[in-house]
């Protein structure tokens, strides 16, 4: 375990950026994993109101390698960076800067991350239907990455907001060639999407603590799908545990939490992440 | 001993700014002293060219509490603060910024560094005449801060520059109310300014590693003089060498770099400094 006297002149900066951010657990899970690997970085918190300033101080400043960026300035900062990839300015929010001598590339875990969860979970989408439900930040990222690297049957998407749904499923229509549908979520829509869905990934804060005891979709499961909630606090939402209890398979929102830190932490540092150790300090966290 | 791990959404920033970095111990020295008080404060080296922007993300990351500037940026930070006191705006250079709440306070700590070197050793400089050789940066800093904060007799400066010389004097005049004389270095008037001082303060960088065996200052000094030389590589110069020989008290440099990183350390976090801790990691990476 490296300490604070083990700063020198040589070690690297990241940052999370945010409003609030004082309940992150990013400083925690980057330098328990910079620890773990014997990277010679540090990772700090910083409330910003002034993005610009943030970015251009983060490129004045040698040594200041990297940020995760948080709510409210996803979609801010990708004004001040000099490099974003197609898929991520397709999404319209970016998550992870990284200083590359001065020059700053800006790109997307949440959406990665989520795939990585499934991946590792051992879930392939290759020729499944796929019900989202919400698109928010998180669900274009999510829809995007799926679109774009899985051979996914068709993609199917509710939201009660019909410009934002509809602004999505046109965005994904230009940007990738899958099979792509869209409809308003009412009761109706909802059943008849569930009961032709192999894969269900649940997009919005619905559940999230403390208001543990909300779901928006009805406990009506097939054995044999996957549920993935993207919420992860509780690690088992009332949605999980409904799906579990009929015999699907589910994925927590933690899974693509720890992986989106684990690709930024690869960002920042080039090396492999010490995922274990990272998913061991948000387990830490969560139960505390 | 605090870890990284330790490093929390609260932890505050501080960072060395200067260009170059790279052989700076105050990375050392800082994290050692957040440590041993359990000061929740991480310290970090930047190389910086824009100073302006580097100045803008002190303001706009929250959490980054306090810089160390070093050369080339110590005047030119000035620009950039929102408050400077008096004594510092005479002197011309800042090597210490604490952003409270955004707004950046700039000030000294290497005159009173200086002062604090002479003060722990027991030496008073009231009714003393003092002489100074070289009038650059140091020397200014050093200059105000005994000009003001002690009743010295006189103040004798030599340099071979005379317009740097005489314009350090004729500000010292403006802002203080001692008996200043300033004289074109030469064997002759050095011979006897030495000859009727009290405290000796070498002010140029002769002497400095490698070039060690380098002395501006022939070793005729008096039995009891006081002999301080701001140089602290090596820890005991060539110049203190001999005048300890001949029977001077001796102050090495090396005290008033401590002493300005205590200040430092103060001002950041708002407790006593460890100077014990401090002066340790110093050494220890002096003689390394």
């Amino acid at each position: 375990m490296q300490d604070k006297s083990s700063i020198s002149p040589r070690t690297q900066l990241c940052a999370l950026i945010g409003n609030p951010v004082g309940h992150s657990m990013s400083p925690a899970i980057h330098n328990a994993a910079f620890a773990a690997t014997g990277q010679d970085f540090v990772y700090v918190a910083c409330q910003v109101e002034d993005v610009a300033a943030a970015l251009a101080g983060m490129r004045a400043l040698g040594n200041f390698r990297g940020m995760s960026v948080t709510i409210p300035h996803k979609i801010e900062v990708m004004k001040h960076v000099d490099e974003i990839a197609e898929v991520d300015r397709a999404i319209g929010s970016i998550n992870t800067i990284v200083s590359d001598n001065g020059k700053l590339i800006g790109l997307g875990t949440d959406g990665p991350g989520a795939l990585k969860a499934l991946l590792d979970a051992d879930i392939s989408l290759d020729d499944k239907t796929v019900l989202m439900i919400g698109c928010g930040g998180a669900a274009r990222a999510i829809a995007f990455t799926l679109a774009q690297q899985t051979e996914l049957a068709e993609l199917l998407m509710l939201d009660i907001d019909e410009p934002l749904l509809q602004g999505l499923a046109a965005d994904l229509r230009r940007g990738t060639d899958r099979n792509i549908s869209a409809q308003v979520m009412s009761t109706a829509t909802l059943a008849a999407a569930m009961a032709r869905s192999d894969v269900i990934i649940h997009c919005t804060p619905v559940g999230m603590h403390p208001k543990e005891d909300a779901t928006l979709i009805p406990a009506e499961f097939r054995p044999g799908q996957v549920v993935f909630d993207v919420v992860y606090n509780p690690l088992e939402t009332r949605l999980l545990k409904e799906a579990k209890a009929r015999g699907c398979r589910t994925v927590s929102g933690v899974e693509m939490f720890i992986n989106q830190a684990v690709l930024q932490f690869e960002q920042f540092t080039g090396v492999d992440a010490p995922v274990e150790v990272m998913r061991h300090v948000v387990l830490q966290e969560l139960q505390a």
